[in-house]
């Protein structure tokens, strides 16, 4: 048997919002690796499949990427169905475009299936339309992982002129803020800082651009958050209670 | 019965790209509302529930926002379960949040389930990642369907800051890339036009900005189409052979 990997997008977490791809590809593995971000009830999705987490270990990385990427090909030569599992969508600061590049490189037949990122479902999920008649036209999607990387991007747009999507940016709220209401932006300008969207003991907290810096932030939990901002964010006072659908029977 | 009203994103296409909850609603809805960029093969999904187009015939609505709404409404005060079956993510310029404003008003229980937006999904199966450690740090996705809607944005972004991903903006792509040019983009800027992802007949063309305007844009088919701008889309030409996964079969 050729061996064969997927890179798959896993979405925000919760398992129905797995595409029914993802969903095959788990069922037929014979090797899932996974990241810290991926929700643990997905991998039952695969109960056939041999687990390797690769994620991070009190905040160190347990393998590299290269290493990963070895992982992968050294899989695939030996016949093996690999799912390169990962948190939202490969192709959105996934890290999935280097996983391609050495799929490619060492001759592996490989695919990507996209998942829902956290960019868009988080907000959705929130009572967040990120674009809306009248209010927004457009969305923006970056990193707050790092300043160097961020910092040009926040200072090239222009303020107001699009909803703001940061991930990863709860630690930086406070500078991401600052540098906004410094570029013009207004410190009431809606914002909302969102935290384990679709899982268990998700939390919604609104607020503006100018108490973002105050948040209390992370509740003490380990759930990834995300950052909105933009006058978007006011519609969830009135749609984000959106409830669960009374007919979702947990059944996969 | 209590009625309820789901607000699905229906995804690029593909009836493998759903989510599991979107298809579970599917499945038990007793009306779905769709409009034209629907793929056929997913109301096949929903073989009971009565189907109700609410898209464009010839160019022209077949009915206006004001009256999917109140079908929604009436239908669900009947106590039916309405599925409202949404191109993409119903949160990414889908309307969605007038819909779920106007069921809100109604005093209508309901839900809004998170679809695979074309904007990330069409890059992702084109072999473009949006971002790329290296290379892009962001991407913002904006409509260009009306100039006065996109050129505020275009002209507040700075020069290659993020990658750009245009929706509904095949028809006005000439005067997209003159604007950017114009503000500084490179005329070497990598670029994409892709239409009809995830769907049979899907065509990716890769190109530069400054070709935009003279490339022959769609290929006389009724394929949706987007625009991709930015150095990522040069990862294309490596990774944009991306298989479909030989394990695939179709079998909903």
């Amino acid at each position: 048997m050729t061996g064969f990997v997927s890179l798959v997008g896993a979405g925000p977490g919760d398992p129905e919002l797995l595409t029914l791809r993802a969903l095959r590809r788990l069922r037929e593995a014979n090797l899932v690796l996974n990241d810290a971000l991926v929700h643990t009830d997905l991998l039952e999705l695969a109960p056939t499949a041999q687990r390797f987490y690769v994620g991070k270990r009190a905040g160190r990385h347990s393998i590299d990427q290269a290493g990963i990427h070895q992982l992968m090909i050294r899989a695939a030569k030996r016949g093996q169905r690999v799912v390169r599992l990962k948190a939202g969508d490969p192709f959105v600061f996934g890290r999935g475009g280097e996983e391609a590049l050495a799929l490619e490189a060492a001759g592996i037949a490989y695919e990507v299936v996209p998942g829902l990122s956290s960019a868009t479902a988080a907000p959705l999920l929130a009572g967040i339309p990120l674009t809306h008649r009248g209010i927004a036209s457009g969305f923006a999607v970056i990193s707050g992982h790092a300043e160097a990387a961020y910092a040009p991007i926040l200072d090239g747009i222009a303020p107001n002129a699009l909803t703001l999507v940061v991930l990863m940016g709860v630690a930086q709220r406070a500078q991401i803020a600052a540098r906004l209401i410094a570029r013009g932006w207004s410190p009431d300008t809606p914002a909302a800082l969102l935290f384990g969207a679709s899982q268990p003991g998700s939390i919604t907290q609104l607020l503006r651009l100018g108490e973002l810096a105050a948040a209390t932030g992370e509740p003490g939990t380990e759930l990834p958050g995300i950052l909105v901002i933009g006058e978007v964010v006011s519609l969830a006072e009135v749609i984000g209670h959106v409830t669960s659908a009374p007919l979702a029977e947990r059944s996969l």
